[in-house]
């Protein structure tokens, strides 16, 4: 496979830094193919510590996230999750305000799927693009989980609250199509248009409107952003965070929890061979 | 008739209770058919009991409302309006903060006319469906009355602020068309699937996904519910609603009221011929 | 041309005034067609001044608010920015709040442009209209300017955050079939329904439910319309529009500002030509 050029780096299956200093275009790029992007605790840290270097470096104009292989993320990483402890609240925390603060213009593709955790977090996306097959899905019900993310507040913003309801408490997946027709996402990439992930997106023109973004100036689009961002109520998503992490605290901490997600993994590779999770 | 299984009982215009205990789905099902199920104190007042037996009672999994006869709900009782004093204040909150606040999957099967409060309060349905003709409607400016149940509030976040003006400035009505493509429901139950409501609903399957969700964990659900409840703010909510409350008061208070009311009613006759409302 | 009735008055570029007393709708026409209406303060003025006679003019049921020459408002004008000192604070906070707590029914009918700070402030009429070729645009990237006008705020809740992101991030224009299916607008008046703008609407029945309206009890509007605004927490509009003025402040008070303004006003006159904008 192609390398890898200098400026970009790899560490906790995350690939990450600029790779034209010319554009300043931060990549993020989820990299554990052999497991669709699913998030280990070494990758969350990872992209934490990318949004802090994206958002401190003064050469970074843009971010742009996205995964290897065909996928963005199969969300946490279920095996991780029966072997460990709970991580700690601060720890969730710390995690989900990386994105939600982020201060620059943040652009998502997602090819595949984007489950749980980031399929909430990608509200907090300033441009968000699918790739034709690519959905989001966040099966905390089936998992006996709870709501993360923000989702409970974000959701019903983006898609209006009878489908954050389906979404949230049916656990259905949102396609592409339905996506963009409810307002989830900002377009769609459609297979000619498709930019290759591999080694690392080249051709940054195939992401509509980023060529446009770093035109803009990068203190005018801060500050807009950050109007949009102050327009949602911080204090309150703060607050309403830690009713999230609580509840969510007490699903992984119950004692039937384990047993429970064995039977859900179980239920889940019978239904999907790997790797479509 | 058909008659009521021993486990469901009747009162005051409303039939009630778990029909199936293996299923544990608790019914409320408007009974007034000579007056298309309009809401007298005493039906009011049962649906609180019911609503709070159904969210107490660990047997019950969820709830599913409807109405006899084709119809849902014709709204508050207009003649019973015209003969008493106003319902106080502290006895409508109570009334609807027991469905705001009912903690358990809430279904809602809208056929006919859904009018006035209940048109506001399905709002807070988790999953409601309409039959083809269904149609809300909240006559509250033709009626010289004020907006209620948080409408003022709900309305712009479940249909966008442009249609919930034509709503409840203009009196618009909204049928099933629209509002599945506005996003006030989640979806129509086109009449070959239309499940009979006589004497009250056996083929719950017929009811979308009201079988999937008593597949899943109880608990988790409601704890899903009730984060995206708090997500609305329910101080915000409270203190709103008593400024809903007041301003109601004031209208059906003024000397001119039940003068205009009688106009009101008397049009409404001229336009359109018993039982339709 | 036609003259204007004496009920109608004409200062600073704004014609003014309840044309037939018996209907008593208040006009607002904003009368500077060889600038497509651009705003210059005295305009700003005078339109808060009619806001308030309207407001308080028990004759006045409704207000009726268009441009003239096929156009409604250009923004602000931008050679007055580039000639004087900003506008203070409390001046632009008393225009904004003018329209934003205007108390009776307010309609807004576009044709053409409407651009900057009317484009974000129409989020606050009641029902607005636009023409089959009307536009909006809030062209605050490329003139290095911020957020007004409560849009960050009143745009993700009228159109979805996704679009609203496109509109204030990217600059985007929103025509008028876009408007419609976004929820920007109540609805297009085709060509062939159009009224007659000049030398005012004469024929009000062509804007839509404006009649019906006016046959409302205009006491029970006011309080419904109250209400729906104080479900969108006028506290929380007041404090974020107190942000957003203070980095509007900051932009064009920068060193840099009228210089990259001027690189702005010679872009725009190249990519189209007067009277266009």
């Amino acid at each position: 496979m192609e390398s890898l050029p200098p400026s970009l780096k790899q560490s906790n299956n995350v690939i990450y830094g600029v790779a034209d200093p010319e554009r300043g275009v931060y990549h993020i790029k989820l990299n554990r193919p052999e497991k669709n992007n699913a998030l280990t605790k070494e990758m969350s840290e990872q992209i934490v510590a990318c949004l802090h270097e994206a958002a401190t470096d003064e050469s970074v104009k843009a971010l742009l996230m996205y995964g290897t292989n065909g996928q963005f993320c199969a969300g946490n990483d279920v095996e991780m999750i029966l072997k460990s402890d709970p991580v700690p609240f601060e720890k969730i925390s710390e995690q989900m305000f990386a994105i939600v603060n982020f201060p620059k213009p943040f652009f998502i593709y997602v090819e595949g799927c984007v489950v749980g955790n980031l399929a909430c977090l990608i509200a907090f996306g300033d441009f968000v693009y699918y790739s034709e097959e690519a959905f989001s899905m966040t099966p905390f019900m089936s998992a006996n989980l709870s709501i993360e993310g923000l989702s409970s507040i974000m959701y019903p913003k983006l898609v209006g609250r009878r489908k954050a309801s389906e979404l949230l408490l049916l656990d259905q997946r949102l396609y592409a199509k339905d996506a963009l027709k409810y307002g989830f996402i900002n377009g769609i990439i459609t297979n000619n248009q498709r930019p290759k992930t591999e080694p690392y997106i080249k051709d940054i023109d195939k992401i509509p409107n980023l060529q446009k973004v770093l035109q803009t100036n990068l203190k005018t689009f801060m500050n807009a952003k950050r109007l949009m961002l102050e327009g949602l109520d911080p204090q309150f998503l703060k607050t309403h965070n830690l009713r999230e992490q609580k509840t969510f605290f007490d699903a992984v901490s119950h004692p039937d929890f384990k047993k429970k997600m064995q039977i859900y993994i179980k239920n889940l590779q019978k239904k999907q061979p790997q790797p479509k999770l």
